[in-house]
């Protein structure tokens, strides 16, 4: 075998997913990144730690090598090495085995313990792979559709958020727990979420009629962001292809119930032989 | 009568719902499941079972003997009894009996109590018998047509929550009562989903604003599943046969309540020869 | 004035809203409405009851005078005197003014209390009489038309509370505040709805586990109503008349963008000369 | 320069944002506003403000007197003084610099912090000049088209939660916390909005059934805003002008970005001569 058939041969397993070979790599991949947060995430647990400690920080290097020799492989098959190494994916693979090298130089290895759960990102690459988020595409189209909408949203909320954090600071004061403004705001976004942890609460008769004012906007304008997504998912569903009538000429299909015509082809649409085409 | 068409008026009694027999032993049965589960329920209140502890221990006995008698019928009557027995709710039938009977054997039979409560399922027959559930079959089939989408959108909340998780926990850290990631991550999960228990807060201005980045996101996301099921539900409603008149010559469907004259081929619409599917 | 054309005045005045007077008696009896039930909660405030109860009891007793000249008008003047009677406002205008004649015979008129904030109902008839709630029409309509898609998806969230609060009370029992099931099915309740009060909360792993779940299916299911409730809408305001073009011949207005004839005479739409019907 | 020429270019660069000085003129106004209500809220830190105070207090003077020099620009160059000193935003104009002047003649001059806070109101002119608003324009009018409807559903919750807020009172009573009406009905709408603080909890087993009452019904009427705004959001942007291609021929309208020919008379479209309007 050629240095660059097995460099292509290597490339089409790590990065493709329409061989046995290469999909049987996805799937232990995708194990390996669970198994590898599950670690971190168990390491974290003080009991866990005393009694099974050794395990897994063997465990961990063991995953650290594994997903470094995958990275090297990645580097070394890939077709364009630069565009790899710092496209999105890219990054996201070095950040996966970098924090675990860096804490046997740097003290207070401990923050290496976020980056580590950074490596669930990379299970979204396998996801993309086996097209389980063709549909997850509408929802991201949808979503960009509608973000300045969304972004206009958001700002409205953190207007009424500092602003009625502003007022209760003034009515409940340090005396009932509202410290500061920034504390102030932080309640208030505990409460319009609807979220309502109860570590803070007004006890002031004018503050808890702001809260309920606060509560029932923050019930009511849910309905807003919801509206929007909604709207707009409706719309790009509504233009994709292949939904509703094909045409019998050309086979574009998506054609609504009123339609007389093919508007790819213009071939008078013949609704007695056409099959519909599955809903979902 | 012969023994075989006595098996076939049973059989018609507990497995369908045509005759007043058969449906008055379904309203039966729907009664006696739910005070079966009403006093597994108050079984558990203590100054309840010290007072009537014997006469719900006595009924709990009652409704066991008389769901095996059902359960026996019900295989004795089935026309493939194989397949009743592994059927769905075979093993719903099965399970609303045994706790009952192993626990005169086996220690410890409060683990009985969650199996006990797993009668409520067999409610959904008797609601399916009644045509109750005809509708809730477009809400399934909504519900699966956009199960590839609610999957995505779960695991990106997962994410979402572990990464949020590790990062309160470092910020947090067990001082303040996040004492491992699983709790932090127990955390994180009561926050986005807007519960927020109030068991553990974070005190630290930085976990603060983290908490409060993590709040508006799950107050904003919630309104990706609803837009997801409201659009499948709309499109599922929009492609249901007969919604509406459909016209006599050119077939174009969906007329109104108001609609004299086809809105496609303008020709009378005769609603006395096609009969009006009722909308709901 | 003959007693006849007097009592057909005053029905005029209490049962419609077309002259003016009738309209000033609307607007007077809706603030009525509105101070008595305020009275009512002031006089709850051990504070200003001190010091303005007799005030407070004072109003009530003129409230309640008024409300009863009021009813006995109604009656006078009512077409079918006996319908009247028996229709859900009469009996609503009753409960308005027993309780405070009640509390003179019979002790503990504490619980008059309640039934002095139903009298909030009554102004449901204003609300309507004043065509506020034409709209509302069509909110009933959607949710009638979708009761029982809700009711199924109301049981089937009974059906999760009840197995989940049976398998908390089992997993974290009375030690750690879980005292019986009845108990752990209000805290499954006040999870799933997101509600999240922390007067209870799991303390166990296993049970923390099993309370994510409970919480990311609430968040999740939120969906199911919602959605329910929008396509019911969407198709409710499909329906409506005099939405889009309206017909040049017969008026009938609604025609969808792809309507060439009117679905209610059958006349050829002119889509140049018929202006569009305002949105809302 | 003469002066009518100066005023008009004054007020280009003030009121516009089509000259790039124009439009560096807001952005600088953008990052002025968000770091004075910034300084605003840290100087109520006080930690921050035993060590920053007089930094603090002396940007905001600062911010103070540049506002002022705007707020006098403003009028200066306004086409219609009176109507920009009594418009909307001329009255938050003025209302974000008199603050700070009050404080010095006035003692109390805490409550000027709300006031400083509602400069954030300001940048909704920025985000309106950035034609950001433009599809917030839609969601207004949503809204508004809804208004009425909604007001109904706040009036219907405002029911619920005072029927139950005084029935709590009666179940629950002051030796549970709930000491009268007004704070029974704050935590009925912490209860029903599925805030749930847990300040205030039901302890009676009566209070927590009607309490999981309120949660359910609650958790299911959400539906009920979202499902007007969404309806209302998808007929606006339906009836939004050129949505899509619209056919030369016989002017069907509609079409999605895949189509080639006119679905109702088969047409070929023509997109050169046709310009295709931004989807969002």
């Amino acid at each position: 075998m050629t240095h660059d058939s097995l460099r292509r041969r290597v490339g089409h397993i790590i990065f493709e997913t329409t061989t046995p070979a290469a999909r049987t790599f996805d799937v232990v991949l995708l194990w390996v990144i669970l198994l590898s947060v599950l670690a971190a995430v168990l390491e974290s647990v003080s009991s866990l730690e005393a009694r099974w400690g050794e395990t897994l920080r063997g465990l961990e290097w063991g995953f650290t090598v594994a997903f470094t020799i995958e990275y090297l492989l990645r580097i070394y098959s890939a077709k364009d090495r630069r565009r790899y190494i710092f496209s999105y994916f890219g990054l996201v693979d070095l950040l996966a085995v970098l924090p675990t090298y860096l804490s046997l130089v740097v003290p207070g290895a401990q923050y290496a313990l976020v980056l580590r759960s950074l490596r669930l990102l990379r299970v979204f690459r396998i996801l993309k792979l086996a097209h389980f988020l063709d549909d997850a595409d509408l929802l991201v189209r949808a979503m960009r559709a509608s973000r300045e909408k969304i972004l206009v949203f958001l700002f409205a909320v953190m207007t009424i958020v500092l602003i009625t954090g502003t007022a209760m600071y003034l009515i409940e004061g340090p005396a009932n727990g509202f410290d500061n403004i920034p504390l102030s705001v932080y309640w208030a976004i505990v409460t319009v979420t609807t979220v309502g942890f109860g570590d803070l609460t007004p006890l002031t008769p004018v503050g808890r009629f702001l809260a309920s004012m606060l509560m029932i906007t923050g019930y009511a304008i849910i309905a807003v962001p919801t509206g929007i997504v909604t709207t707009e998912l409706g719309l790009a569903s509504r233009s994709r292809p292949n939904r509703g009538l094909a045409c019998s000429r050309c086979g574009a299909g998506g054609h609504t119930d009123e339609a007389n015509y093919c508007y790819s082809c213009g071939e008078r649409l013949n609704r007695e032989s056409v099959p519909k085409v599955r809903l979902q």
